[in-house]
């Protein structure tokens, strides 16, 4: 039997305890979530976790991945996940209740992505600006970091609480509601990046501005059709400005 | 503070492992529920536990029994949980969404045992002879097990969600929520056709194009602060393309 849950990836990025990555794969398994991407793992070895309690074969089927941009190419929603200490965040943060509304419904379109980061830091400014926007579990402000498997079974708990049989194809969707995918979206920032480089607006290696940028981007939430426009306009301004500075030499 | 979630203990009842003990309590600590009883833990040494992180102290102060009816001898309510495999249950089995509600109606006036059984086995027929009724996470039929930890942590974010209505707005997301004022965005639309304008990509009158992207514009639903960001890019861009034409005139 398909289900919402099949558009579904929970995305472990940097996790260095094996018996985390097959505790949320446990978990995963629980709630009938299957598909498993493991950024940068610091164990090669993850695969064979014990704590994968009937979820071998999940674990086992898991995708590895360089970065997170690769790991969230073909997902047309990419949610973060946060417990929020003092870091100062620039993303929109929902309570988990309330953004897992907003993942089920994607969840009918397209695929979405729920990323995890690593036990002691959490995600990284540069992980996280390939994100949409941020969801966390309402914890203590006192204690607010969770165990990373326990972290992942609560979140699949409210993807999956109070389901009802996926309601047979509700009308098609709305061309304007087909998000871009995170590979366009991508794309999108780098010929974005490059025009701003040519026109002086960003220096080169300008990584803190870059990833600011690459937020502003995903906050506009493009549909598929948009952000092929928005593309097709940018490639044309960095073509003109590339041929007047070659003219220029 | 005191609230009512301080009526409720947690009861782990012949637990084998004790990092499974650990991570009960670091759940616990996460989601604000202090009382923890153990019954006939395996191992005495259970109070070391290393997955206790931030719940040291919870765990040290946690109470041993030897019997389920000593540990829940205070408790007004008495609530079991269950994977529910193919035993014949004599109990009214409640899904977790419904038994958290009367758990949370009895917390405002007494004491609440909520009893989790061994790894292997769950609560024995004498174990939940003890409760008033069951409860029951909405796992898979085929994968119906849950890790002790997590089911802890499912269970305790279920009776904590929407207490406090996780008042966790960053900064970010309140001036997220400021629109841009449409004088902005049309500022914003003009730039825009200046640079596609020099760019080539569309002609200097060309009402249809400029209408459609006005409209594109208007669907982003743009914040005034990233508004303003996107007319300095745009700008600057415009400024390059600008300069280099008149250097070639």
């Amino acid at each position: 039997m398909t289900s919402d849950l099949d558009n579904l990836s929970v995305v472990l990025v940097a996790v260095r305890n094996p018996l985390n990555i097959g505790a949320a794969a446990r978990a995963m398994s629980n709630f009938g979530v299957k598909s498993l991407r493991v950024v940068n793992p610091y164990e090669a070895a993850f695969r064979e976790a014990r704590s994968a309690v009937g979820a071998a074969g999940l674990l086992a089927a898991a995708e590895k991945y360089d970065g997170v941009a690769e790991a969230v190419e073909d997902c047309n929603l990419v949610v973060g996940t946060s417990a929020v200490g003092k870091r100062d965040l620039q993303h929109r943060l929902l309570p988990l209740e309330q953004g897992a509304r907003l993942i089920k419904r994607q969840l009918k379109t397209g695929r979405v992505a729920l990323l995890f980061g690593s036990e002691r830091y959490g995600l990284s400014n540069e992980e996280l600006s390939h994100c949409h926007w941020l969801m966390r579990i309402p914890t203590r402000e006192e204690h607010g970091s969770m165990n990373l498997g326990q972290a992942v079974a609560v979140s699949l708990y409210e993807l999956v609480r109070g389901r009802k049989a996926a309601s047979a194809k509700s009308a098609a969707a709305k061309k304007d509601k087909i998000p871009a995918k995170s590979a366009d979206v991508e794309r999108l920032t780098q010929v974005l990046f490059q025009v701003l480089r040519v026109s002086g607006y960003i220096e080169p290696r300008a990584v803190a501005a870059e990833e600011k940028l690459r937020r502003l981007i995903r906050r506009l939430q493009l549909n598929a059709a948009d952000a092929a426009v928005l593309v097709g306009m940018l490639r044309q301004t960095a073509w003109k400005l590339n041929s007047n500075e070659k003219r220029d030499k």
